[in-house]
C-alpha cells in the first residue's frame, strides 16, 4: 500500500486566496520519498478533514524540521492548529479532468461526466487552472442545451436545497448584468413581497461589475445569513435579501465565480447553470429574468437575448421551475449611482419617493415587478402595473424594505469614500452615449465592489445638453491609488460620454 | 500620475515554480493605498527588470514592515537582492487579454493579435490560470491554418533565430511523440551526420511522456548549451543533440508547455507551433516528421495523421520550411526501455550493434534517416535506406554520435534507480496488446522523466507467448513512494497488459 506520511501542522501566516498551498523543505523527508517539487499537487488530511494543495518549497531556514507549512485557506479548510499532525500523500489521479479533456476537444459531457467535474470542483479537488481550463472551454458558446441543464443539476446537486414549508410558490427576480447601477432588485423584492408574493432573495456578489445585489445589500444590512435565520426572516416578512453564498447553496458556482472573474469570464451555459442552480437550490418555482439589451451591455442584440431567453426557459422547464424573461433597454447606464454604496444611494430614494430619485430605476423596478405580478396572479401587465404603483407612491415598498432590513439585523449607515474627485465636462454639445463597458471598468478601478464605498456619482444622463465645467460625475475611491488609477483610465477613455457639438 | 510605492526586496525563500508571487504584510501602506488582496496581479521594477507577479498577503510577524517578499522565481526574473528599492504598483491592463476572450468566444485571431498574446507570455506578463485559458481553448482544432501559421511565426519572433555560417541546408527531425521507448532522434542524428548532414539538434524535454529527446540526451551528456557552445560544436561534427529551451528560441514554447504539462494537454496547433517554431528559430530548412498511428499513440487514426500532416506542410510552407511527414507504426511501445536512462540504454545498444539491441527501435530510425536523406539527394528511399545502414553497421554512427557527446563535454556514466521492483505474469498466454498510454502513465507515476533513472525496463513485446512468473517489466524509482504509487497504479490496470489463453 501507499506510504503515509505525517507532518505537524504549522500556520504560515500567508493568504493564498482561495488556492490552498502547503510549504515543505526542500530536505524534508516526504518531498524525498514522494518525489515531490514546487508546484506537484499533494493530498493534505487533517483528520477527518482533507484537501488536495499545490506544494511550494521553502529553504530550510524558513520552516523547522517535521514541519508542514499551510497557507489561510488550507488552514480553514483542514480546520488545522499548530502542531496537528497532517498525512501528507500524492493528490489522486482525478478521473473527472479527464472530462475536462474531452470537452477541451470539443465532446459534449453527458450529465453524469458534469456531476462529476462539478463535484470534484465543490470539494476544492481542482486547481486554479484546471478551473480556468474548464470554465474557458464551457464559454462562448460551448455547452449545448443538455449540457447547460445537466451542469445546472450538478450545481444544485453539490450544495444545499432549501425548502419553505407551507409555501407551494416562490418567487425570485434576477437581472443578468451589464448595466451598471442597474439595482432594481431590493426594489423589485419589496414591492412583490408587499403584494403578498414570498421572495426569498438570495443574491451573488459581483462577478464583473462594479456591484452584485449582495454587494449592494451589504452596504445597507447583514447579508452573511445562515439557513435559519434566513427561513424565520422569509417567515416573517415574506421576503429576505442575502448574500447566496453564506448558506452553501450551489457552492461550486462561488469557485467557479471567482476565477471567471480573474480571467474576466462570464460565458452563457455557466451564466445560465449558475442563474438557475441558485434560484432551484433556494426553492424557486416562479422566475423572472430581466436580460438587458444594448450596444455596451452584456448582451448585445436582440438576436442574441432571444436564444439566452429560449436557453433560460428550457433549461428551466427541464428542472421544473418556471422562467419569464424580460428583455429591457440596456443602451444606458440605469441611475446615478455606481458601485455598491451609490447604487444603495439610489434605492433607497426610488422606496421613499424622493424628488430627486432616478426615474429610470424606478420604471425598470416597476415594470420588471408587474411581470412578476401577472406571472402570479394571471391579471395581465396592466392591472399588474397599477398595483405595483401604488404599492411604491403609497409608501407600502419602502415600509417592507425596512421592515425586511430589520429582521436581517438592522439597517446601517451608508458608508463615504475617503477620496472623491469631481470630473468636469471640458466641451460643450449633447450627451449622445454613455459606454456601461468602460463605465464599469471606471468604477472597478476606482475600487468598486471590494471598496463598498468606491465608485461613481453621475451628474448626466444620456440626451442631457452639456456645458463646458459642468461636473459629469465624482469619482468614490478609499485609497490615492486606485483614485489615480481610474482617473489616469478616464484621462484614456473621455469617449465614455460621447458629446457631439450639434445634434 | 500614478504613484509610485517603493519597498525594500527580501527572499522568502519559497519556490513557487515558474509563476512569481511578491508576498506584502497586511497592514502595508501599498496594500493599503492601492486597494490589493491577495491574488491581486502587481507590477514589480527592480531597475530596469520588470515582472507581473501574484500577490500573497502576509500576518505582520512574517516579512519586516517596508518590506516586500519574492518568491525564487521572483528573485531570479528581479535580479533582486535583499534590501534593493522595488517599485510596486497595479498590474497594467494587459491589452492581449482581449485577444483572449475573443478566441474564448470562438472568433478566430489575426496575425498582430496572435503575436500581441505571444508576446506577452514570453515576457512572463500572464497568470498561469490565464495561460492555461488561452492554451485550453486553443486545443481541440480550434486553431485555423492561418492561426497555426501566425501562432507559430509569433513564437519564432519571440526568441532567439540561429543562423549557421557557410551551411545553406540545415537538417532536423522531430517525433510527435506518443509512443513509449520511441528514442530515434540520436540514432537518427547521428546516422545523417555521418554522412554529411548539418543536423543541429536541439530537442525539448518532455510534455507528457515519460522522457524527450532532451531528458535522455542529459543521461549521457551535458544538453543545456549556451548557444556559441552549440555553434561550435556543430562546426565541429555537423551535429548535436541539445535542449532547445537553454538558447532561448521560441522561449514562449516553454512556458506554454509547462501548463500543458500539468493540464495534461497537448493541442494539434500548439503542437505543429511548437515543433515548427523550434525547427525555424534553429535555422532548419529540411524537416522529416514521425508521426506514428496507433490505438493508444496521441495520433489515434490515418485520418487524424493525415491531416495533421497536411497542416504541418502548409504551416511548413508559409513559413519557407520544407516539411516531411512520415507515418510510422504507432501500436506498441518502442524498444525496451521507458524514462530517460532506460531509453539510453537502448539507443547505446542500437548504436553499439549489441547482440540484444532492440530491433524495432534500429529499424524505426533506419528508415527515418532514409526519409531525410532522400530529402537531402534524391536518390530515392532505397538507396537511402542502403546508405543508413551501411553508417549504422559499420560503427560510423556510434563514432560520430561519441564525437558528438565528447564535442557537448564528454560522456556520462549511465545512472541506476535506487529502488528496482521486478514485476511478474500472473497468468499465461499470448500478449496480445500493450497500452501506449497507461504504460506511459506507469513510467510517469514511477518518477520519469523528473528522475532520470525512473521508468520501465520491459522484458516482453507483442506476440510473445507468456508463462506465468515470467519477468513483465521492472519498474524503476528512486522513491518508494513513487514506486508503491505506480505498482498501486499497475495493480489497478493490469490489462495494460493484454494476454489471452488461446489464438
Amino acid at each position: 500500500m501507499e506510504n503515509v506520511h505525517t507532518l505537524a501542522a504549522f500556520n504560515m501566516g500567508i493568504d493564498t486566496h482561495q488556492e490552498p498551498v502547503v510549504y515543505m523543505r526542500e530536505d524534508c523527508h516526504v518531498c524525498v520519498a514522494e518525489g515531490f517539487n514546487a508546484s506537484s499537487r499533494v493530498l493534505v488530511t487533517n483528520g477527518s478533514h482533507m484537501l488536495i494543495a499545490t506544494l511550494n518549497v521553502v529553504e530550510r531556514h524558513v520552516l523547522e524540521a517535521g514541519r508542514v507549512g499551510l497557507s489561510k485557506i488550507a488552514v480553514q479548510r483542514l480546520r488545522a492548529s499548530d502542531g496537528d499532525e497532517i498525512c501528507i500523500g500524492h493528490a489522486p489521479v482525478l478521473h473527472s479532468l479527464s472530462h475536462v479533456r474531452k470537452k477541451v476537444f470539443g465532446h459534449a459531457l453527458s450529465a453524469f461526466e458534469m456531476r462529476e467535474v462539478i463535484e470534484d470542483i465543490s470539494a476544492h479537488r481542482y486547481s486554479d487552472m484546471e478551473i480556468a481550463s474548464f470554465l474557458s472551454v464551457c464559454a462562448g458558446g460551448r455547452l449545448d442545451l443538455d449540457e447547460i441543464i445537466s451542469l445546472t443539476q450538478a450545481m444544485v446537486a453539490c450544495g444545499k436545497r432549501l425548502t419553505w414549508p407551507g409555501e407551494a410558490r416562490i418567487f425570485d427576480k434576477h437581472c443578468i448584468g451589464g448595466l451598471p447601477g442597474n439595482r432594481t432588485t431590493p426594489l423589485v423584492v419589496s414591492i412583490a413581497s408587499a403584494a403578498g408574493l414570498t421572495v426569498p432573495k438570495t443574491s451573488s456578489r459581483a462577478i464583473t461589475s462594479p456591484a452584485g445585489t449582495a454587494d449592494t445589500m451589504e452596504v445597507l444590512t447583514t447579508v452573511d445569513l445562515p439557513l435559519d435565520r434566513i427561513q424565520a426572516i422569509v417567515a416573517e416578512t415574506g421576503a429576505c435579501l442575502a448574500w447566496g453564498g453564506a448558506v452553501n447553496l450551489s457552492p461550486a458556482d462561488d469557485l467557479l465565480i471567482r476565477i471567471e472573474r480573474a480571467l474576466d469570464l462570464d460565458g452563457e451555459g455557466q451564466l445560465i447553470a449558475s442563474v438557475l442552480s441558485k434560484k432551484i437550490a433556494a426553492g424557486s418555482t416562479h422566475v423572472i429574468i430581466d436580460i438587458p439589451v444594448g450596444e455596451t451591455a452584456k448582451v448585445r442584440t436582440r438576436q442574441q437575448a432571444d436564444r439566452l431567453a429560449s436557453l433560460f426557459t428550457e433549461v428551466g422547464q427541464a428542472c421544473d421551475i418556471f422562467v419569464r424573461c424580460v428583455m429591457t433597454d440596456g443602451s444606458k447606464p440605469i441611475g446615478r449611482g455606481i458601485g455598491p454604496a451609490e447604487e444603495a444611494k439610489d434605492l433607497l430614494a426610488v422606496l421613499k419617493n424622493e424628488p430627486g430619485a432616478p426615474r429610470d430605476l424606478r420604471q425598470r423596478a416597476l415594470h420588471l415587478t408587474a411581470n412578476l405580478l401577472d406571472l402570479a396572479d394571471n391579471t395581465g401587465l396592466d392591472a399588474a402595473m397599477r398595483k405595483a404603483v401604488e404599492i411604491l407612491d403609497s409608501g407600502q415598498a419602502w415600509q417592507q424594505f425596512q421592515r425586511i432590513l430589520r429582521a436581517q439585523g438592522g439597517i446601517k449607515a451608508l458608508p463615504q469614500a475617503a477620496y472623491q474627485h469631481r470630473q468636469l465636462a471640458v466641451r460643450s454639445g449633447v450627451l449622445m452615449s454613455i459606454d456601461n463597458r468602460r463605465l464599469s471598468r471606471l468604477a472597478k478601478l476606482a475600487g468598486a465592489p471590494l471598496d463598498k464605498a468606491a465608485g461613481l456619482r453621475l451628474f448626466v444622463e444620456v440626451g442631457d445638453r452639456i456645458s463646458p465645467d459642468q461636473p459629469l460625475f465624482t469619482l468614490c475611491s478609499e485609497s490615492t491609488g486606485e483614485r489615480d488609477y481610474a482617473l489616469e483610465y478616464y484621462r484614456q477613455n473621455q469617449d465614455i460620454f460621447v458629446i457631439q457639438e450639434s445634434v
